[in-house]
Formats: structure tokens, C-alpha cells, sequence
């Protein structure tokens, strides 16, 4: 795996021997981006399978349940990966004989990751006739290659658009406290040669104001029956942003990330991480300390932005356009559903 | 001077000997505050009439007019530098004696301090009662005794409000790119008792939702007279967020932040600082790179919020409410001008 934490000063490859290491990889932000850790997670399975001694086929379904387990108690969000999990699960469901298992658990990681690519591919074209020549958009945290196993969900869009030829230009929030949109999107988008400007996420109201933002595009890592979706921290700031600018709010958003089984974004688990990430910052020196070490702080990673404040879902299935304060249920279920 | 850089990790008191050196700190930012820069660039000329070797009274006039004009290019957004320099130019004007000019320059370099001191208090009783018990505040950048020659601005009303015995708690924004929230407000808030959370600017339409922010308050930099409020990055996004939630946004401004030449707040100059700003971080460490060395950057040091954001203006001659689209010109007039 490329090491997403020494982005964008130094390209670290991790060589990843097993479950455990693809797990705290995951812990740790190596690896992140809600599709990229469903490939992960998914990839650690075939690894295992393809590693291990043990040759019962019983044990190894045993076996298989616990680094299941293990892979889904590293992060709560992001669904794509327990869909991931539960893909890889469900091809060896039933299975009794060892190099059957081993063979379908590979095949079913496999499937994840190239339907992610495709996704993403599917994803940008259903995507880019949103945009329009002259954009100019805003994004917030990482949604690109790095964050996925194709070119990306959000900033997928964007290069759709461009491929098309449309100019379109990205400004990126810097994304605190883990900054993906100082190290990753202004990373990935120079190196693609995607136009970009690199902005605190306090500038993002006077971007409106003086840059001539034209639309917002976000991520997800869970999406809601109604469409309330949760995404990377300030997500929702961008979202209420877009509504007092009479701008529209897209979100990037794979049918991996959808969870039928929510209604309500209050209900989605938010996941909240050490404070002293936000007491410090990291760079290309590591960590230094911002804040009095004693300073007590709030760290949610994720927020929700209700339906209401969504213009359109983009899916690689197409995008679902907001008709009345929620998307329409049905729909979505539909969408999702739909094989 | 309290070297404003170098907290929370450490008190530096810096040693200014000429009016040189305090137009660096004010440059470097090791003063910063709209008042304090005010009374700081103050104090400078009352420290060069004490120490110039310069007795002709022409000639002293002659250079007092060079190291005012020094002064006033440090930096240009906030009027208060230019309030307190034509305070005290106006104090010796027309004095052909080298002593009388001596001691003008003095006392009017001692009277911007003390009017800021007396302001900051009263500017604080007079907000108090727009703060309940129980009120969550957040607030954004640096508003408190470090910003001014007093208590504060808006953070002297919180302190005016606890002093009155309401239980008013902060919820403080880091404000990148410079931090002046994480290192200034949490220091201040922590040493002087009052509960702080510390979230990054991110996270402020989050808080809205899941702290309860009740209240919203800022400083201001420079107010027109229709009430556009030029104030700290962010600011405007923070007026855009209390909109939304249906949360008072109040805007603490001592007359001197008023700028009446000015209507609309697009006609105040918006200083745009180093873009390595905003691709580093400063810490205990020093400077550490967060984003691609190359990567372009936008990094304007304010904002401006339009008037019908703002729900009150607090000042130290008493608050003035919103009615209509702005503030009432004439009142805003009357109130600044009244001597």
C-alpha cells in the first residue's frame, strides 16, 4: 500500500504481510477513502486465504470469521467496508472444502476491488454532465485514486468533466485535522494536472464570496434511505455554504456507501478520534503541538448533512436528483437494490 | 511585548527599543488584535519622542510624520492602527516646542491605551445581557485581553457574562491558517478558568448540530457604516453557519474598528498573506509543511461578512441592533461620532 500519512512529502510503501497489518494500516490512515479501505479489507481476506497453514476447511472458515471480525472492528463509518467484508463472507458461505474457500474468498476480493474501478469509472460519467465549462469546484478531504480502487468518486467527477474537455477547476479545503485535501487532493490533482487552489477550511464562506465557486462536491462514507449522507468533518459546513450561496451540493456517492437498513442520519454511528489530533498538526517535520497540551477538544471525523441540503446523489448507476426535503425512498432502495 | 507567536508553548516577553521594532512585531504578528495593534503602534511613537536624540521641534514634527507613516504600513485592514496614529498626530499638531511635542505624543499614546482598557469593559457590560446562562459560544480567532490593551472584545463579554454569574461556556474554532484560536483563546480561556472546547474550523456547522451552540461571537477588524464587518478568515463562515441554525450572530466592535468613510464592506482593502501560511503550520517545533511546497494557494487574512448576518453590534457606547437589510447609517453615525 502507498502510505497515505507521509503524502505528499515522501511516497512510503508498505508491504503488508497480514490481516493484522492491513488492519492497523487502516487504524492508522495508511490506507483510507470509504472504498479504498472496502479493497483493503477485502485484499487482507485473499492474503490470508493465500498465507495460511491451516488446511481444515472448517478451521479455516472458523479462521476466516475472527480476521473478519478483526477487519471489521477497525473503523465504524465507512459501510463499504462491512459490504466488502460481508461480499467476501457470503462467496464462501456454506463451502467445505479448503481450496474451494481460498479460491472464492480471492475471486471475491478480487470483484471488489475491479467493481470499485468500474464504479468509479461509472460514477464520473454519470457525473460529469453536472458540471459545465468554467467551474469552479469545491471539495473537501480526499476523494480521489488514492481514496478508492479506480479514479476516484468526487474528484472522479471532475476529471470526467475534464476529459471532456470542460475547464474545470478544483479548490481544495485543506481539510483539518488530518488534512487530506492539503496532502492528498492538492497531490493527486497536480500531479494529474487538474487546476488547483489550496484553502483552510475557514476560507471555504469567502471562496463563495470572491472565487466564484459554481458548485460543491463531496464524498460520502454513508448514505441514508433518504439521503442523508455522512462524510469527512466540515462535509455539512460546505453543504450549508452551498445553500446560503444558492450553489449546488453534489455528492459523489458509490451504491457501496449506501445503507438501506438507516433512515435517519442520526442514527448513523460517528466515529470520534483522539483529541490530540486536533491539538497537533502532522508534517513534513511529524507532529507538532498547536494547542495547550491540556486544551479539552471535540474530534468527531465524520458529520451529517440532512437530505435537504443535497442537490443530487451521483452513483455509478446514476444520479438521484432531491424532489422534495428527502430523497425519495423508494428510489434510492430501488437504485441500490437493483442488480 | 508578550510575544504572541510563541504561545501556548512558551512566554516570550520581547524587549522593543524603536519604532522599527514595533513595526515588525506588528508585521510578524507578534502583536496581533485589532486594538492591541492599535495601542502597540501608539506606545511606539510615545517610545521614540523618549528616545530620539532630536531636539529641533521642526525636525522632530518632520520625523514624527516618518515613523507615523512607518507605522501605518504594517498592515491594512484594521482602522484601528490609523485611529491611533491620527490620535496621536492630532495631539502635536501645530506644537513648535520640542517638549510640548514630547509630552503631547505621550499622553495621547497613554490615552489610546487606557480608552481601549475602559472601552474592552464597558464594550462588555453592555454585551453581557445578550448572553444567557447555559449559552454555548462559539467564537472564532482571538478576541481577549492578548487582542486588546483590556479584557477583550468578544471574549470580554463572555468574561463580563460569567462575572455576572451566568454559566457561559466557548467552544473555540483554531482558525488556521495561523491558529490564533488553538494557541490564544484556548491559553486565555484555560489560565482565566472559563470552560473552552477546542474544535477546528471544519467542524463549526457540526457544532451547530451536536453542541448546541447557542450564540455566535466575533471581533471585528473593520466595520463599514451600513455594518459590514471585516473580520478574521472564517468569520464570514461562521456568520453563513448561525444564519442557517437560526443562532444569534453578534459582532463585538469598539467605535474604533468603525470605519465611516466606508458604506459597503467590498470597498475594504483585504490584506492577502504568504501562501507558505497556508501550506505550513506552526507549532512547538517550529514551521512544518503540510501540503505540496508548490501547490497554489489563496490566503486572504479576512473576510467580510455582509450586515444582514449580523444580528447586533456591541460597543462600548451600547448595542445596536439590526432592524432592516443593515444597520441604520445615521445611527451607526450618531452612535460612533457622539463624543
Amino acid at each position: 500500500l502507498l502510505d497515505q500519512r507521509a503524502l505528499p512529502h515522501a511516497e512510503v510503501w508498505l508491504q503488508l504481510r497480514d490481516v493484522e497489518g492491513v488492519a492497523q494500516a487502516i487504524e492508522t490512515l495508511a490506507v483510507r477513502g470509504a472504498p479504498a479501505i472496502g479493497g483493503a479489507a477485502a485484499l487482507a481476506l485473499a492474503l490470508h486465504v493465500r498465507t495460511t497453514s491451516i488446511v481444515d476447511a472448517t478451521a479455516l472458515q472458523d479462521d476466516l470469521d475472527v480476521q473478519t471480525a478483526r477487519l471489521a472492528r477497525t473503523r465504524p463509518t465507512a459501510v463499504n467496508l462491512f459490504f466488502a467484508l460481508d461480499a467476501v463472507t457470503r462467496a464462501r458461505h456454506g463451502l467445505t472444502d479448503s481450496d474451494a474457500i481460498r479460491h472464492a474468498v480471492v475471486d471475491a476480493a478480487e470483484r471488489v476491488v475491479d467493481d470499485d474501478e468500474a464504479a468509479c469509472t461509472a460514477l464520473g460519467n454519470h457525473g460529469a454532465p453536472l458540471l459545465a465549462d468554467g467551474d469552479v469546484v469545491l471539495t473537501i478531504c480526499h476523494t480521489g485514486a488514492l481514496a478508492t480502487c479506480g479514479q476516484g468518486t468526487a474528484l472522479g467527477i471532475v476529471k470526467a468533466a475534464r476529459a471532456q474537455g470542460k475547464d474545470v477547476r478544483v479548490v481544495a479545503l485543506e481539510t483539518r485535522p488530518l488534512l487530506q485535501g492539503a496532502r492528498l487532493t492538492s497531490w493527486e490533482c497536480l500531479r494529474e494536472g487538474i487546476p488547483v487552489t489550496l484553502i483552510t477550511d475557514g476560507m471555504a464562506a469567502f471562496a463563495f464570496q470572491r472565487l466564484g465557486i459554481t458548485r460543491a462536491i463531496a464524498g460520502a462514507d454513508r448514505v441514508t434511505r433518504r439521503g442523508d449522507v455522512a462524510n469527512k468533518i466540515g462535509t455539512y459546513g460546505v453543504a450549508c455554504l452551498s445553500h446560503v450561496h444558492d450553489v449546488p451540493f453534489l455528492v459523489a456517492a458509490p451504491t457501496s456507501t449506501f445503507d438501506l437498513e438507516l433512515v435517519h442520519g442520526s442514527d448513523i454511528v460517528i466515529e470520534e478520534r483522539a483529541a490530540d489530533e486536533v491539538r497537533k498538526a502532522r508534517g513534513d517535520t511529524g507532529w507538532t503541538t498547536l494547542a495547550p497540551v491540556d486544551v479539552p477538544v471535540w474530534n468527531p471525523a465524520f458529520d451529517v448533512t440532512p437530505a435537504h441540503f443535497v442537490h443530487a446523489l451521483v452513483t455509478e448507476r446514476g444520479v438521484l436528483h432531491r424532489t422534495r426535503e428527502a430523497f425519495d425512498e423508494d428510489a434510492v432502495t430501488q437504485l441500490v437494490t437493483r442488480s
